[in-house]
C-alpha cells in the first residue's frame, strides 16, 4: 500500500525548519509494508491545503496529515480537511470539558482560542492526546484513511504509537517484513561498515543501513518475503551472521538506548552510580536520568566545571591540577575515585577534557577527553581525541563513558 | 511572488533522509521578495512527478526542481518535466561533447548512460554545471518559470547563485524584505497569541509567525515592500508595538538563546552562578555551558538526584527532606542557599521536582517543579506545574529556571 505525508506550518516553509515528523512516521509505516510515495509541505492556508488533501486523496488510500491543529488562528487544519472532503465541522462538549480540565490541572485557565480544538470533522474520530490540548482524528472514508495528528513529536509519537498503529495493523494486510535494529557503541562507522559489509554485500534482501551519531551506531535490517516465516528466517540468518562479528560492541538489539541498558544492568547487579562532570557539566547525569526509575541506580554526582570547584566542591587534591593539568589521566582518575567515596555509589564515571572551540589555557586540544571509571575493585582512566565541534564532543563524550560504564558492568 | 520547490529522488522518501536544498533555496528566494508556498517532495517515479510539476505550474509562477538530473535510470526529471509541458526532449551536441570532454580532463572515459544527461526540453536553456554532469535547465513559459537543478548541494549552490539568481533578479519586481526575530520566555503560546494577536492581526504585512518548544516561544515578523525603507519602517512599527505589549517578557530579539543572554548578563556583572539540580540531574549545567567560553561565569554544582544525595553531597539539613518533603519550597530555597555558600557564587538556582512519568513516593503530582534562586541579597522558591512528559517537564524547569535568573539580573 502507498501512503502520503503532508506537513503543516508555515514555519517549515522557511529557510530555518525542516519535517522531521515525517521521517519518523515513514519507519512506522515502512515496517508495516507500507512505502511513502510523497511528502508536501504547505503553511497554514486553508485553501492550499485543501487542494492539496483532496489530490492526496486521489492518489493514495493512506494519508497523514500532521500539524495545525493548534489553537491560534492560524491553526487551520481541522477547517482545511473538512473543506476538501465537503464536511462539517461538530464541537464536541466532551473534548472541550477535558481541555479545560487539562487546563484547571495545570492551574491554569482555558484561553477562548483553546475552544476551537473541540472540533472533529464529521465522521472522524478523536484521538487522545495525553501530552497536549490538540486531540488528533481519524477519518474511515470509503476509498481510504486520514490521520490527522498533532505537530509537535512529543504529541504525534506517543499518539501515533498507541492509538493509529493498532488501527492500521487491523486494517492493512498482514506485512510480510521482519526487521532487526542493532546499536553499537565503542566504533565508528567506517570500521564497522569495513567489518560487516563483507557479510550483508551478498544479500539484496534483507536491505541493511547504517546511521551513525555521536559515539552510537544503528544497524538496521529490513527482509520482506512473500510470508512472515521466510521473512523472519532470512532476518534471522543475516542477524545472526552480524551479530557474531560484532561481539559486545552491540550494546541493544531492541531498540533500547545505552543509559537504558547501563541502567539495567545496575539494577540487576543491586549496583549504584555516580558522576563527575568537568567539560560534559550534567550531561551525564541527565542523560541517565532520561530513563524513568533511574533513582534506582543513579545517586547524583558533581559539576566541577571550573578549575577551581575540582577541589572546593569535591575535594580533589590541589596538587593534581597543578602538577597533572584539569585535563589529565590523574585528574580523572581522583574525580572518578572521589564522587565515589563520596555518595557511597558501587561505581562512579569522570569526564575531564577540553570540548572547544579554543584550546584549553593549558594548551590542550578541542576534543581531547580523559574519562574515569571507579568501581569496588579499581579506578582507571582513558584518553578519547573526538572530532570537532563542541556539542559534538560533549555528546561523544557521555556516550563513551556510558559504554566504557557497560563494559565494566559486563 | 509566490513560488514551489519540489525535491525529487526516492532516497528522500526513507526514513534516513531529508531535503535540505530547499532550506538553502528559501532563504535565497526570500531575499528576493519570493514566497515558498508549497514544498513537495516525490520519488523517482515519472507519472507522480509529471503530475506534481503540472499541478504546481498551476498555482504558482516559479517552480525550481531539484534532483533526478544523474545518468541513471532512475532519473527521470527531464522526462517528467517535459512529458508534464507536452514538450519534447531534443539531444544537444554541444551538451554532449561538453560532459565527453570533462570525463575526459578526469581521465576518465564517459559512460554511455550519459548521453542522457545532453537531452534538452524544447525551448529550454542550458544551465552550465561547472562542479558535475548534469547541466540545469531554464524554462520561461508563458504563465512563468522552471528551473531544474541538479540534487547534489555542492552543484545545486553554485548554480543557483552564478546562473540563477541574476536572471530571476531581471525578472522579478523588485521587492524588498525586512524581519524581526523575538524569543520570548515565562508564557505559554496561547496566552501570548491572546495577548499580540490584536496587535498583529490588523496587519497582512508584515507577515506574523509564532512558534512554540518547551518555555520558549518564537515570533518571528516578515515584511515587505518595495524599498529597503518602507520594509524597515513597517517593521519597525509593528515590532515596536509587540515588544511594549511584552515588555520583559521578551528574552532576545536577535536570536540568541537564552543561556546565551543570561551568560552575557553574567558576565557584564562580573558574577557567577552555580547549580543545584534534583530532578533535571545535570540538565540545567549542561545547558548553561553549550556557550562556549561559560566558564567565565558557570562555576559548577551538585547533582542530588538520590534523596540521601540532597544532605550528604550538598550538605542540606536532614530535616528539610523529613519536614517539608524533597520536592518543597524549603527544599529548592535550601539547596539553592547550599550550593551558593559551597561554591562562593554570586547567584545560584536550584531545582526539584518530580519529571513522572508516575507520583513521587511522597505522592508529588507528576510536572510540579519547585525552583530556587539564591543571589547576593535573598534566595527564593517558585513552584510551577508543567505540561506532561518526563523530558518536556525537564526541559520547561531548565528554562524556566535561566528565565528566573535573567529576571532577577535585569
Amino acid at each position: 500500500m502507498n501512503a502520503e505525508i503532508i506537513a503543516v506550518g508555515s514555519e517549515m516553509l522557511t529557510p530555518q525548519r525542516v519535517d522531521t515528523n515525517s521521517l519518523w512516521l515513514t519507519e512506522k509505516l515502512n515496517d508495516l509494508g507500507v512505502e511513502v510515495t510523497q511528502k508536501t509541505i504547505i503553511g497554514d492556508d486553508r485553501g492550499r491545503l485543501a487542494a492539496a488533501v483532496g489530490a492526496a486523496l486521489d492518489r493514495v488510500p493512506l494519508l497523514i496529515i500532521t500539524g495545525g491543529l493548534g489553537p491560534t488562528e492560524d491553526d487551520l487544519t481541522r477547517e482545511a480537511v473538512a473543506q476538501a472532503l465537503r464536511r462539517r465541522l461538530l464541537f464536541s462538549q466532551e473534548i472541550c470539558d477535558w481541555i479545560e480540565a487539562r487546563f484547571k490541572r495545570l492551574g491554569r485557565q482555558m484561553s477562548p482560542n483553546n475552544r476551537k480544538q473541540a472540533f472533529l470533522i464529521e465522521g472522524a474520530e478523536k484521538l487522545a492526546n495525553p501530552n497536549g490540548t490538540a486531540p488528533g482524528q481519524w477519518l474511515d472514508l470509503p476509498g481510504g484513511m486520514v490521520l490527522i495528528l498533532p505537530g509537535p513529536p512529543g504529541e504525534m509519537k506517543p499518539m501515533f504509537e498507541s492509538l493509529c498503529l493498532p488501527l492500521l495493523k487491523e486494517r492493512l494486510p498482514q506485512s510480510r517484513i521482519r526487521t532487526r535494529f542493532y546499536r553499537v557503541s565503542g566504533m565508528g562507522e567506517s570500521n564497522l561498515d569495513a567489518l560487516i559489509a563483507p557479510i550483508y554485500k551478498p544479500y539484496g534482501n534483507p536491505v541493511t543501513t547504517i546511521l551513525a551519531a555521536e559515539g552510537d551506531v544503528q544497524i538496521h535490517l529490513r527482509a520482506q518475503c512473500d510470508t512472515d516465516e521466510e521473512a523472519e528466517a532470512l532476518a534471522e540468518e543475516l542477524g545472526s551472521k552480524i551479530l557474531a562479528a560484532l561481539g559486545d560492541r552491540v550494546y541493544s538489539v531492541d531498540g533500547s538506548p545505552l543509559e537504558a541498558v547501563v541502567g539495567a544492568l545496575l539494577k540487576a547487579k543491586g549496583a549504584t552510580v555516580a558522576v563527575a562532570e568537568s567539560a560534559t557539566a550534567g550531561m551525564l547525569g541527565a542523560r541517565i536520568t532520561q530513563t524513568p526509575g533511574s533513582s534506582e541506580w543513579f545517586l547524583g554526582g558533581f559539576q566541577v566545571y571550573g578549575a577551581a570547584m575540582k577541589s572546593k566542591l569535591l575535594g580533589v587534591d590541589e596538587k593534581v591540577a597543578q602538577e597533572d593539568g584539569v585535563v589529565s589521566e590523574a585528574m580523572a582518575a581522583a574525580m572518578a575515585y572521589k564522587v565515589r567515596e563520596r555518595s557511597g555509589a558501587t561505581y562512579a564515571l569522570s569526564i575531564t577534557g577540553e570540548a572547544g572551540p579554543e584550546s584549553s589555557s593549558e594548551g590542550v586540544e578541542p576534543g581531547t577527553v580523559w574519562i574515569g571509571v571507579a568501581g569496588p575493585e579499581k579506578v582507571e582512566a582513558k584518553v578519547f581525541k573526538f572530532p570537532n565541534g563542541r556539542e559534538r564532543v560533549r555528546k561523544f563524550a557521555v556516550q563513551t563513558a556510558l559504554n566504557l560504564l557497560r563494559l565494566e558492568l559486563l
